[in-house]
């Protein structure tokens, strides 16, 4: 045990994902000999997600008024929405520079061992947007596991009675990888979905 | 990228040791939804480990005041220092309750390759405190690593002309462990310190 602040500054630290106690007193005595500035720097940038981050209300992703960089942007048509799981799976999708629709957060995906169910995902404020009548596909984006593949599975049934063009990313061999170290879940849905060439 | 405040807090928290790219990420995220009260306790306890830490002025391990809470306390006797690299080793050694004395804290250790020579360690200091005359032990507790022992080695010799006790810690078999998996350096050692029972 150290002495009142650097203590209370491990603990605090230790909180946080991902962070073990080893890892928490390494930064804290970083931070300790860091250059005052630097801290500051640090302290005021988590106060500031905190003040002035939210939540856009249209797609949800994170957005610093009330809509977000993408929902605000003219230069994007309204004609498809990617919905996705996580902020992050956004910017994982802008990066690739494919896609110029709109995006909508579900803020999860349905996992009935941890307690969430559509309920918990912003699912009923997907199906008003999509009630404005001028988007013609959803693409769903979740993860390719267990709950990301419920969750569109769900969302495709629910979406269907109204005629959108329902779409979802393609499964297959990841670019740059080997063949022989692909799982053989990956490979058979790289078997199914082969494309004539 | 994501919008000003959360990726600025991804960027400053990236710069912290053992934080990667993707570790940023989640912190942020978790920062995001996380309790404001939390969060506000978190970055005022990085504020005062700035503001309140300093270095105890007679052994450099951390205090909040001019001198840390072991140099102050009057049931520790004065006659022995136990020599370590860091604060954190002084946390280790008072954990096991054998060492009533003080410690000396010098900063690091002796690496050439690093630039760290002995001027750049608290030894000048160490040897104002041994000039007292109270002292009867000097205890080397640097790490059992090269950088360490070269430490140990160096102040040894410093300190021969001065007719004290001067001491190492033991070197051997880690209590609980496997004789089989132990290296063979600290095997090596295991035999030579070995003791009558």
């Amino acid at each position: 045990m150290y002495e009142g602040a650097i203590q209370d500054l491990i603990d605090e630290l230790g909180r946080l994902p991902g962070v073990g106690p080893k890892s928490a007193q390494r930064i804290a005595f970083y931070v300790l000999s860091a250059d005052p500035v630097d801290v500051k720097r640090l302290s005021m940038a988590l106060q500031r997600v905190k003040d002035q981050v939210r939540f856009c209300t249209t797609c949800f992703n994170v957005a610093e008024s009330e809509q977000c960089r993408i929902c605000r942007d003219p230069r994007r048509h309204d004609e498809a929405i990617c919905v996705v799981e996580e902020p992050k799976d956004v910017v994982a999708i802008e990066k690739t520079g494919e896609f110029r629709g709109r995006y909508h957060v579900l803020g999860g995906a349905i996992n009935p061992l941890e307690g969430i169910g559509p309920d918990n995902l912003r699912i009923r404020e997907l199906m008003t947007r999509l009630q404005s009548g001028e988007i013609k596909e959803l693409i769903l984006a979740t993860d390719p596991n267990t709950e990301g593949e419920a969750t569109a599975t769900y969302l495709a049934l629910m979406v269907k009675p109204m005629g959108l063009r329902v779409t979802r990313l393609a499964s297959g061999l990841p670019v740059g990888g080997d063949l022989e170290y692909a799982d053989e879940i990956t490979l058979g849905r790289a078997f199914e979905g082969r494309r004539q060439i």
